[in-house]
């Protein structure tokens, strides 16, 4: 048996409960506290664990090993990743692609500055996707490769929707295109436009009396989230939309076609899928096998941030490296 | 651009040549020599390098950073892999899975008294699928994991067949039936026999004269190989044999059912899959990316024996820190 991990989460949302849940099904994590900004009072974790108010998060130090920072990408973890990680090694799930350059930065100084580990941007994409592309693309440098997402809820689409007058709920489903998805599947290297990639399923229920008809158009031409794409509006009663709607599916997948050997002759494609019921329960899975690699590393003193692509396997299993040999290899 | 590494190959049949096409795809690689138990001015490598005979070895120390040893997993690797880890880094591809551990226990010792590290059992199975079924356990710890192989040709099943009186030669297709494919991927966790998962398809040279049914009962009752499953045998000339049946495709996935959250209720898959028109060719790109991660552990001082999963995966690729993170996370 693994030495028992000290954890706690901060964000009860969608995301800590996922992380919640995957503790439980690994008996060497022990959850010593959920820490939030609402009233600790109000909340009631499915595990039992201690509520903590995040104001009071530093009475944590030296009571557990790791902490992961279940916020949002948007405003949270920017915020809290970097300040958390000067008190605790930290792991979170930042997924905004094109500012993890700076949060690793802001996440970087800080864990050096407190002699802690970080590890950010965990999930599966980014995360588990991220190392299917690395490996698919060191074995095969020579190729191309493709990632698709869905079919699945998009959290950010749903809430552009939202934000729409009229609007009373939505869900949004990102639907892979399964010509293209055939037509990378067979090798052929398509070039593909966004188009041609993905098509949006929205599910809408609008207040009495709203224009549907201008309300689907604003919908699909909404630039950055909309207008690049196919898109389906299906308007649905609210009650509808939280019982025929009410999960968080999602998967996707990274494929890589590549070309090796005697004048490039020999196809060989590569290709890692997931098709999960549940995104923050899966998100969540992934997140504590990571702070089970932080806690490792920290321990042998390794400070700074890090990302999935730094981590040795080995250390995401609770088993030894001669168990592993002889089971995973 | 990445330092370059010197690399030598020993072993020139079908993965020493894989490993020599892949170094020339990856322009960090140098190949210095290729090594051989033949007479050297019988090989003629694709890629213009020296040959060298294997019993001077020697004189290439401080001459190469890495040597991928290209031997047959039965008798050559157990004999070579340790006793050239005494002068140089190491990679193999050593697969025979029961007999890992003392493989890997005699290259750990061989490599400390060097000074060198080796890297075993590297390719897909055991490899990258080595890698896909640790990073799917410790996600989903609750679950089933599958390995399929196939179609394709298994190098060990058709040499079974060319030792039989009367065969001039053959070829061992293995294929994974599509039912129990479906029942694993719909995530019916389901209880598989030998027989249920694979079938074997032969075919067939014989020499004038043999009887086939006999020949036929002979192959299909073979104790290991076709005992246990359904196997079909084609008799085809020899030439049709050689044309149509030259290549060496193979491929294959692993898949895990799991469950996770409140209850287990989401059903989580998870899925990684090769299919690959040149198994050597494929097996020789896994090893020399995995030559350049050797290279870099060394210089920082590693020594022993280490298996892919106790490999930080950014140290596969040739880019700096920075930009995988730009470019992959």
């Amino acid at each position: 048996m693994a030495e028992i991990i000290r954890a706690a989460i901060a964000g009860y949302g969608n995301l800590g409960k996922g992380v919640e849940s995957a503790l439980l099904q690994n008996p060497d994590f022990s959850l010593e506290a959920v820490v939030t900004r609402r009233d600790p009072a109000s909340l009631q974790p499915a595990s039992g664990a201690k509520v903590v108010k995040e104001s009071e998060i530093a009475a944590l130090k030296g009571q557990i090993d790791v902490l992961f920072v279940c916020g949002g990408s948007a405003t949270d973890l920017p915020e809290q990743t970097p300040r958390f990680a000067e008190l605790f090694n930290v792991v979170d799930s930042f997924d905004t692609h094109a500012r993890i350059p700076e949060h690793f930065a802001a996440v970087d100084a800080a864990a050096r500055k407190g002699g802690n580990l970080g590890l950010i941007s965990v999930g599966w994409d980014p995360g588990l996707f991220s190392l299917a592309r690395l490996y698919e693309t060191v074995v095969l440098p020579q190729g191309k490769d493709y990632t698709f997402w869905g079919r699945g809820i998009s959290q950010g689409h749903s809430d552009a929707i939202r934000r729409l007058p009229g609007v009373l709920d939505a869900r949004q489903y990102t639907v892979p295109i399964p010509e293209a998805v055939e037509a990378v599947r067979s090798g052929q290297c398509p070039e593909l436009t966004t188009r041609q990639k993905h098509k949006r399923e929205c599910y809408v229920a609008a207040a009495p009396g709203t224009d549907l008809d201008k309300l689907t158009e604003q919908i699909c031409t909404m630039p950055n989230y909309f207008s690049d794409y196919d898109t389906t509006v299906t308007y649905v009663s609210l009650e509808e939309l939280r019982t025929q709607h009410r999960e968080l599916p999602h998967g996707g997948f990274v494929i890589r076609n590549g070309h090796n050997g005697p004048e490039g002759k020999y196809r060989q494609t590569m290709e890692f899928r997931l098709d999960l019921d549940s995104n923050p329960y899966f998100t969540g899975s992934v997140l504590a096998a990571c702070g089970r690699a932080v806690v490792r590393l920290s321990r042998k003193g390794e400070t700074g941030c890090r990302t999935i692509l730094d981590i040795p396997p080995a250390l995401l299993s609770p088993l030894d490296p001669a168990e592993l040999r002889r089971e995973f290899v």
